[in-house]
């Protein structure tokens, strides 16, 4: 294991993933070049969050990095895919995403539409791509679980039931409900895809990870409500005070402030107790879950 | 091989491919209801021209049908998500489909969206499930031509391109680039999967399959061009006349309607001969050839 924290590595990884991104969407000028360029616009920025936890869970799992490239890459095209869409006017309109115009303000509405499309399939053919470091049945693995976590029964469910309770008040069980797709899925599928390109099988080890990925996708989805009240739109990279404009249910409204901030604290908790079980090897995850818990963006 | 004709099989074949898209589906009622409703709505109806490409060809190579059903059915979820997305109102609006109301007409432009966004994803899924019929290797091979044949260098790069040339003239190779992307890329694709769920590998009978999927793609097109002229709408359950209207370049705008028509009989004419090497196993492909070539809509 590294003596060093995770934190003095960070930047390292989040290059890591940058340049695989690169690498992985066609060159600029390839036909059609004003839709592979939008695509390139689209991935750029962004915390790598999803990233991140896949190298730091693979340092927990003594993986090498290079077996991690595909998986990071993927999740953070699935995850680039869907704040284009999001973004979209029939869905949350915004204008602002990463401190820059959203893609269909950028481009327009109908390529931003084709470059979520094309991003999603981008995710599914780099995990499909051969390579040295996984073997055919954990790309697989890997595929189902991002397909599933993606889809209709997680994030892009999540999204269409945020869009109906629009209308309607929530109770915090179907906030939380609505969350654990929406955001929680394809947060918990970061640990699982590194669970999957592990070598051996410990169930108790994964355990750990999936309960860690469980709580840090809910504490990171309180956080982000609380965010969008106390956040400027300057630090966020996109319009703040958004859900109180809407009047969206979110864990501050449902809770109150104070409750919603304390909830989250507790769940950071949990989930780097959930860890115990690696000693000192979990200090990757432990590092990532106070730098996410620190956020302000 | 089958001494009666692929057409005495046909009408087996569709409902084989509709109860696997039926099954693939989440249940009915199943969170969030509306989203998997209009997921069932959206793949609903259809000529499943690609799925009967797959078992017209896999009898061709006297394969299992069993193990082509996860590949029709991930040919048509792709092909039905990008139906839902191509009629939006920013990409070619249209209102009617199959002859009925447009996915987004009957629900709302964003459940439209994600409605695409949720096939894309299960298609994917399909393919990476688990089955006694074909192994990871060839899953994953799978899984990789359909996300380039449907991505940004495929399908999806077709569409950018043909909404870009709405307005401007295009050349006939240009028109033909825009095709073989647009539509030509998943028929090709159809006619790949199987080659890749055989067990046994002939370049010569692979060629002459991948040969006669790119002649019909292109002719299926040029004939597409052709209907939106001669036919009515009630035929083709989508509206006629659209492409004279937006003053689209179309194969018998560039060509002439008559010079079009004969290109088209020469695709398919080509495409039958392809498959010479095949001798009377070809039956079920030149039936299709057939079949397609009298279609109305």
């Amino acid at each position: 294991m590294n003596i060093t924290s995770f934190g003095s590595r960070v930047e390292a990884y989040r290059q890591r993933v940058e340049a695989a991104l690169d690498r992985c969407i066609p060159a600029p000028g390839t036909y059609p070049a004003r839709l592979h360029e939008a695509m390139r616009y689209s991935t750029q920025g962004g915390k790598r969050l999803r990233a991140l936890l896949v190298y730091a869970a693979g340092e927990v799992l003594a993986l090498d990095p290079e077996a991690l490239d595909a998986p990071a890459c993927a999740l953070e095209l699935i995850h680039a895919y869907s704040l284009v869409h999001d973004d979209l006017p029939s869905m949350d309109d915004d204008d602002l995403r990463r401190g820059r115009p959203t893609t269909h303000k950028q481009y327009d509405e109908a390529t931003a539409i084709l470059v979520g499309d094309g991003l999603q399939a981008l995710a599914f053919a780099v995990l499909a791509r051969e390579g040295q470091h996984l073997v055919a049945a954990q790309r697989l693995q890997m595929i189902s679980t991002l397909a599933r976590a993606s889809g209709s029964c997680g994030m892009v469910g999540g999204q269409a039931v945020d869009l109906e309770s629009e209308q309607r008040s929530l109770t915090l069980a179907e906030l939380e409900c609505l969350h654990m797709h929406k955001t929680g899925a394809l947060i918990l599928a970061s640990l699982m895809l590194v669970t999957q390109a592990s070598a051996f099988a410990d169930a108790g080890w994964f355990n750990a990870l999936e309960r860690y990925g469980r709580l840090i996708g809910l504490a990171y989805q309180i956080q982000d409500d609380v965010l969008d009240i106390e956040g400027s739109s300057a630090d966020l990279g996109k319009t703040a005070g958004k859900d109180v404009a809407a009047h969206k249910s979110t864990y501050p409204s449902l809770m109150g402030l104070d409750p919603a901030k304390r909830r989250a604290a507790q769940l950071f908790d949990e989930a780097r107790t959930a860890l115990a079980v690696f000693g000192d090897r979990a200090e990757p995850l432990v590092w990532l879950a106070d730098h996410i818990q620190g956020r302000k963006h």
